[in-house]
């Protein structure tokens, strides 16, 4: 059985007209011999009001709940989808993620898939009907709804294509694909036709808001091929795949990212001893907040280092109580908070044995007189952290550096 | 255990005010010692919302697929009730339809409960959790969510009760009882204390917009105490109960109820031959018409008769085909529709045995200049169809006439 997994963001399904478009999606596909499953994400607004709706009735609200509640928009989503599917004279079938059989853990509100049973997916299937699956949750061992948390509707898709190997699995969004920067900041910005996964790995992670990397990860692992288009127009988007090392022992930049939603924070004059870092990191493991780019000073005449790092600013309360705590711990100094930052990263392949790809990159900044906060390479990406208010131009400044507007040489 | 359950509207949870009033409700009778179930409907207009979104999408939609959208609305008012009662420091649990085992057949829409599974329910009663169960909704033999249609939540409610062998089934809604009369048309209506299964059945099918008869008829059947009930006070509401028969062998008018949610349609010069009426009921029943006060003309000199009866407005389409259907195949003239009419009903017991009672309803109507269209009796009731305009003039008088302003004798 040929199958096609066509995930539809909340955008695509925002009202009457995007899900009629969506549906003629399907229906298309259907018709020309693929067997359709369309994971539908929760229409527009939805998870926003309902969740502000809780909020106004408990300031923190019970997660449990909390998924009750919010699985009902990808309910939603389904139902209106296969309503507007069967209005086009083609069957169809709204199943939620426990009818779906997507068996996931019991971490309300950021569960993670376990097992996917598709043996009513696949009865459906074969009676030629278009399956739409709500996205974004599961069911647990207590048979209670968890939801799947950020990019949830992107990872039921792709584990979707996994589990019933799918040709392929097609992320429609709002936008046209991914590109080599964000074009509405780079205007000559480029779609890239295709991609890696590692690339595509680096740019998510990075900033790029196009898809959330556990999704990204578990198309890695299970060789399915995503390919991110516009719910609007029928041009092909981006395929992220497994690439032919075509660049072997040469370096390629394919894209820049940014992101303005960290913060970063310094533990300043921690003791020079062994153990530190590892002290620190800890503490922020223990309550669950992500990390990226350590970064430590070499040490001073005095014996202390200054320890610095970025995380999530939705994450900056629990941050800075968590680092506040080794800090005292430690004996260090103080803890400092930096806000008013944001960070480019270059992403490509093969930086670590091309170190002019990173020359050219604090160059590029320099001669635009922007000064550099924070450096971190690897050698699929090398981020730096720039003032607010310059990250537009250093983007701008660094897609022409590298010409990225033009596509690349085979 | 001792066991309450008690049901929560949807003008009851239509708001986080009103969610937070309902769930201390819930949590005072958990205080007093009693096992608390609480099933809730969909918040305010939430159905009707939902309703009209699938309308936009397509005309009519997959029943199916309705119920798959409608049932989010319930879903969403257990968590919202779950999340309040377990901001008052008591320990709750939402459970839709599906997991609280309430099993139903497929009629999708307007499904029947089959049975009840309430392990999981009572599982979690013994934790000493209130259960927040979603009305309306149950799950077939195919593992579908089906609606139970109007006056669904209710349904849930007193089947609930009867499953748990519950000591009482507590609806809130916002009238504070069942009424002699509805008070916003009789200002001196008197709040009713209690009433036999038998009369409140009466009532609503005349309708008393109270409740539906099908949940009065499954209390009857298990004897389940319902006490209808404000939410928005304390005063005890109306119990609805088996009642000893202390009226025996005397008339007792306990209110009045009025429709004006039915057309009329009569078929004229239908042929005076046996079978006629019953192919044109069976013509309604094939077509899942509700019909109300059939009532045969005697066969004039000419050896035709007209046969008249009642029908909700919102199926006056499919009754018009319906009949006219009818007609052709008997060689009857025409099918006559009446839609400016409305049906009075007095309700009571012993009417049968007590004619003066129908001899002071027609007199009052008479008295006050009100024409009577149609007249139907039976032990229980006595309706009359009046002209559209005059229907409060006809409550007021009688219940004047009948002194329902006073408490009965006992």
């Amino acid at each position: 059985m040929k199958i096609m997994v066509m995930k539809f963001g909340g955008t695509s399904v925002a009202d009457p007209a995007r899900i009629h478009r969506a549906a003629e999606r399907a229906v298309a596909a259907r018709k020309k011999g693929d067997h359709v499953v369309a994971v539908i994400s929760a229409p527009g607004d939805m998870t926003d009001e309902l969740t502000a709706l809780a909020k106004r009735v408990c300031e923190e609200p019970d997660k449990r709940e909390m998924d009750m509640l919010l699985s009902t928009g990808e309910q939603v989503g389904i139902a209106l989808f296969a309503i507007a599917v069967k209005n086009k004279r083609c069957d169809a079938i709204s199943l939620t993620g426990p009818q779906a059989g997507i068996e996931a853990d019991s971490r309300h509100t950021q569960a993670r898939i376990v097992r996917i049973r598709p043996r009513k997916i696949l009865e459906e299937l074969r009676k030629g009907r278009i399956v739409a699956v709500a996205g974004f949750q599961g069911i647990n061992p207590e048979d209670d709804i968890t939801t799947l948390g950020r990019g949830g509707s992107d990872l039921t898709a792709v584990a979707l294509a996994a589990a019933l190997k799918a040709r392929a699995c097609e992320i429609y969004t709002d936008v046209s694909g991914v590109y080599t920067a964000d074009p509405r900041l780079v205007p000559e910005a480029r779609k890239i036709p295709e991609i890696s996964y590692e690339e595509m790995l680096e740019l998510s992670s990075a900033g790029a808001q196009v898809m959330y990397s556990r999704s990204i990860e578990v198309a890695q692992s299970y060789g399915v091929v995503i390919h991110v288009r516009s719910s609007f127009d029928f041009r092909p988007g981006t395929f992220v795949r497994k690439m032919k090392e075509t660049t072997m022992e040469k370096a390629n930049v394919s894209g820049l990212a940014l992101s303005t939603s960290e913060v970063r924070f310094s533990v300043v004059e921690v003791p020079d001893q062994p153990g530190v870092a590892a002290r620190i990191l800890s503490e922020m493991a223990r309550n669950d907040i992500p990390v990226d780019m350590i970064v430590q000073s070499a040490p001073t005449h005095r014996g202390v280092n200054d320890i610095s790092l970025m995380t999530p600013r939705h994450n900056r309360k629990e941050a800075k109580a968590a680092l506040e705590k080794a800090c005292r711990e430690l004996g260090a100094q103080r803890v400092d908070e930096y806000d008013q930052i944001a960070k480019i990263s270059v992403i490509g392949t093969g930086f670590r044995h091309h170190s002019w790809v990173a020359a050219k990159v604090f160059e590029t900044l320099a001669k635009n007189k922007i000064n550099i906060h924070m450096i971190s390479t690897s050698d699929l990406k090398i981020s730096c952290v720039v003032p607010k208010g310059h990250e537009e131009n250093a983007l701008r400044a660094l897609h022409k550096a590298f010409q990225l507007h033009r596509p690349p040489r085979k």
